[in-house]
């Protein structure tokens, strides 16, 4: 396999475009390994971020442009938000080198592949990439060089993808910790739609749910909102651009998602209202094996 | 205050009813304080409980009569799943001492004034209260002397009761450790339907939809349910007859958050269907903005 010998770095230039919580995390991997770039250039669209990256010196190049920045990258990342690539792709694409392999960590896959294929110029080996790993704060301070260690990366390639390119894209998550699958771009989406997206949507929803309650009870619910709650709720702390993106960019597997629920929330209510304690118990023990399910999992 | 001298135990003799999680960790506390009752008897419908705290040692009677056990108590405190209320009291309610405070631990208090209330015998105290303290797991042996420790204990005095077995509850609370307050049964009702009781409703369901998935989808949902969905659903682990007999209890608020959350997530679906960003946007940051203050509230 080329380029991944023990101790040899991946790549000779790295490319990271965004340096948020995960493109941070990256670059101070690759850093702290020294087998993953030979030399790492970052880019971003705001001059605060790239000034703080000076600052912790966890790039060997800052270029605000992004045009420059991708120029020799034999691996570009895209770290922003997927609702960004489009734009991004018009930018960098001329700019893109023959072999370069071009990768991303967004959390939607059909959306990429529907906005980086188009201008993709030939030679250059789009393998779309999905680290299933965060947290709920953001930007470059908030990254560490252990956020992807034993979670998963899902790696989409499409069906022409150069095999070599695909397997470096892996290494390059194994490098990382995570433990690397791969599926295609659109059961990839359904799959996050139910395990991740939904819950934001949920989360986000049932905060402004209690928010809206009137004054007295809103003031009980602030002050009781006991750790089931917050727990609940941790995820709603999350980035505004990345969700709004990813809502946006997810749409069909979301609704579809959110419609099902919905239908299953609703049934469960209708059995609450008509005193079917029979239907419920079976909804409750349900919940229970298959979230019990999740943790066996988990742990094998 | 009577019976609140620092040492000298609050009650004579404690009768819980219902040894499982919350019961067996007051038995627990009593043991090891000392100061909240002179003695301690256990009562529940298992037999199989009954053993279990008898090798556990944290009472020091235990008796499968409920009508026995009661007798002689100055404190009774109801442990059993919401649902068994009413059929409980009235095995008991004849064997009530006069002077007796009842007490209990339901996550409902609106179902346990309509329960309790009409065979209360006069001279006995009914002191609805609930602990809002908890884990995934049950029975005798999930119990732990600091459960309530720093955490809210929510008592719903009716306007005619005795301050003196208002006092002594709240005593008891505090001696566990918990943060005593105050509210009338029908705001309880209707704060702990949305921050607690709906977000169990939906933990429950979204386990069932994601394993009503194809196949192949259902098996990489297992997979990849990462962090994000595993912390979300950890609630789903829940008792099932406890869980069962809140929501019937708590039925009218339980409904009219779920129809007010159904509501708002409908909306915030329409707005991904529509492309909608400032409304998804502006939904996102006001999650964010609602959870901040919960977690601010939590650290002050």
């Amino acid at each position: 396999m080329s380029g991944a010998e023990a101790g040899a770095p991946l790549f000779d230039r790295l490319c990271l475009v965004g340096v948020g919580l995960i493109g941070s995390s990256i670059a101070r991997l690759a850093k702290e390994r020294g087998d993953i770039a030979g030399s790492i250039v970052a880019t971003a669209r705001s001059a605060a971020t790239l000034a703080r990256v000076r600052e912790l010196g966890i790039a060997d190049e800052v270029e605000p442009d992004v045009a420059r920045a991708v120029q020799g990258a034999d691996c570009v990342i895209l770290c922003v938000p997927v609702g960004a690539y489009a734009k991004v792709m018009a930018q960098m694409a001329p700019h893109l080198s023959p072999g370069c392999v071009l990768t991303d960590v967004g959390s939607t896959k059909g959306s990429v592949v529907r906005d980086l294929s188009p201008l993709l110029p030939p030679g250059v080996h789009l393998v779309p990439a999905h680290p299933m790993a965060g947290t709920e704060h953001s930007g470059p301070d908030a990254g560490f060089a252990s956020l992807f260690q034993g979670r998963y990366t899902i790696v989409t390639p499409l069906p022409d993808c150069d095999p070599d390119a695909v397997e470096k894209v892996r290494e390059l998550w194994r490098r990382a910790g995570s433990n690397v699958e791969t599926l295609d771009p659109a059961t990839h989406d359904k799959v996050v739609a139910i395990v991740s997206h939904l819950p934001h949507l949920i989360a986000f929803t049932i905060c402004g749910t209690a928010d809206d309650l009137a004054e007295e009870t809103r003031e009980a619910v602030l002050k009781f909102a006991a750790s089931g709650f917050r727990d609940f709720t941790r995820i709603a702390a999350s980035d505004v651009d990345m969700w709004r993106d990813i809502f946006l960019n997810n749409r069909e597997a979301l609704l579809e998602m959110l419609a099902r629920f919905t239908e299953d929330a609703q049934a469960l209510g209708r059995a609450v209202r008509w005193g079917e304690a029979e239907f419920i118990e079976d909804r409750i023990r349900r919940g229970r094996r298959i979230r019990r399910g999740l943790v066996e999992r988990g742990q094998a």
